[in-house]
């Protein structure tokens, strides 16, 4: 598979550096770090740090800004960022009020992001940590390191980003973003796969007429093979998964259509008007609409469905003003 | 090619109506047309129509609303809207002040307009054209009708549009409409062709070394076959023709690099940091920089480069605030 790339060697360097150079009156680099930080850092705030592999653009370096994120760690292409790049991340924005770390739920992450906070919590900084498990796709969590973070992860970053900007403590940021957590179930189908750079190989492979449901954001295959089904049809089994008992009830809620990476934004839209009526159709009022590339896995085909249950602080906190490469909010 | 669609004959219905289902309280659907508005139409501003075959999302459904256009028509795949479907689309949206029409440089799409414009006109409404040709592969327009409309289109729709919402008279927006047209170059490179859903295969085929410089946007090959080359190689191949004179010379410029569907983000970013490397090494001042997909061609894989010679006023205009779906400015 041909790749608009230099280097596999270079892929993350260049890339920050490309992320940078695309506004660079907002974002910096900490220098000899793989981590992109605000470049107006604001230490009378809570700070907001993520990360994670590479390959998921616009996530996360698309979130560094205003009303969002304060700084995120890129580690190699589906690989976790090491404790000690985290570290520095934290150090660099975190002030008195202390420092929230979002950590999308993989084995590596936790290790990392939770071994990078011991590092920086010696210095007196007060961090906190949220882990993010959004994945409905596997039922039976006993046999897994349970739900894996997915794209619902963002809907986080705008909540309780928008939450430190306001000044609130961190007792407040991370109680209202474990509850946005607590409040996200995404699911995901693939069509086609995508190729690790250095890899240069597919991770799975689909035939013309195969999907993968319930899939990762890493090049693992989903939990399920199926057929390949006309959107509506796939809308429907991801939908089955998410509203699978009374969790939204009476709630309004906010939907994210997001894009694998290689998905047409008119195919996005299409699925958006099945999901639209489908919720529609059950009775439940969407407050807001996503549609786009969010948490991609490089060039993959297929698309995952995010559903937020809302109460009324979180609503007004996702239309607050936000000013990042990947979300902007015009307040 | 698996597509996430349920009919190819319902394909621009349902994209429309997803498109509106994304931002329900801003956009709106003239009953009956293929014509997204503004949901808020206001007539005491000069009017901004524009549209084409769709195939390009967001292109051009994600650029209606406060600070660009009023309202677009959207045909077929990669096929010019009808006449009356362009003529209910002016009518809708325009006032006193008059219309501008944004027309991409392309056969069909001149004449139906055109003649959209003419059934307008007989009602009295004031309507004016600008006519985007910003490609700049054909060196040879004897050959051919011409250089095409490619993303530096969006540029006009930014900075038209915001001219229009500061009240500004259809001559002067018109006559910026023009001067931006006249001053934005843009040059593509294909890596991987797209598959248009009632076609159900590839336009061109490219081996696993070959690209294609100077594509159009609508599944046609380029002007020229290459060997696939590193993105710093891609990136200086279309600088060569767009850089081709003094043109630029002594201005301050806005780029794009513009993916063209299927492209990982991430190569997007590294692409632009290639790019600039090379406007830096060049002394060339680049004042704003766009990443991302702005006019697609389907699933495509590659990227387009647009660099706009700016004036002070464009530059003002550029950064004044926009709440579309797929350019929000926060000003």
């Amino acid at each position: 598979m041909k790749k608009i790339i230099n280097d596999p060697k270079n892929y993350i360097d260049e890339m920050i550096e490309g992320i940078i150079a695309n506004e660079p009156t907002k974002l910096s680099r900490i220098k000899g770090f793989d981590v992109i930080t605000r470049k107006k850092i604001n230490k009378d705030k809570v700070a907001l740090i993520s990360g994670g592999g590479a390959g998921h653009e616009p996530a996360h370096g698309g979130f560094v800004g205003e009303g969002m994120l304060d700084a995120v760690v890129v580690g190699p292409v589906f690989t976790s960022p090491t404790p000690n790049q985290i570290e520095a991340a934290i150090k660099e924005v975190t002030g008195d009020k202390g420092a929230l770390v979002i950590i999308k739920s993989y084995t590596g992450d936790r290790l990392n992001f939770e071994a990078g906070q011991m590092l920086v919590e010696v210095t007196d900084l007060k961090v906190e940590k949220v882990i993010v498990g959004d994945d409905v796709a596997i039922d039976d969590t006993s046999k897994t390191a349970g739900a894996r973070g997915l794209a619902g992860t963002i809907f986080i970053h705008k909540i309780a980003g928008a939450l430190a900007e306001q000044g609130a403590s961190l007792k407040e940021v991370a109680k209202m973003a474990q509850d946005v957590a607590d409040s996200v179930r995404t699911m995901g189908v693939g069509i086609e796969a995508c190729v690790v750079p250095a890899a240069g190989k597919a991770s799975f492979i689909l035939s013309e007429d195969e999907v993968e449901l319930g899939l990762g954001i890493h090049g693992e295959p989903g939990t399920e093979k199926s057929k390949m089904l006309p959107s509506k049809d796939l809308v429907d089994e991801l939908l089955a998964k998410i509203l699978k008992d009374d969790f939204y009830k009476g709630s309004e809620v906010a939907v994210m259509v997001n894009g694998l990476g290689g998905t047409p934004i008119s195919e996005l839209h299409i699925a958006n008007n099945d999901l639209a009526k489908a919720l529609k159709a059950k009775n439940m009022k969407v407050a807001k609409t996503l549609v786009g590339n969010y948490v991609t896995s490089l060039e993959m085909k297929g698309f995952s469905i995010s559903i937020l249950k809302l109460t009324p602080k979180m609503k007004t906190l996702l239309n607050a003003k936000a000013d990042t490469l990947a979300w902007k909010e015009v307040a």
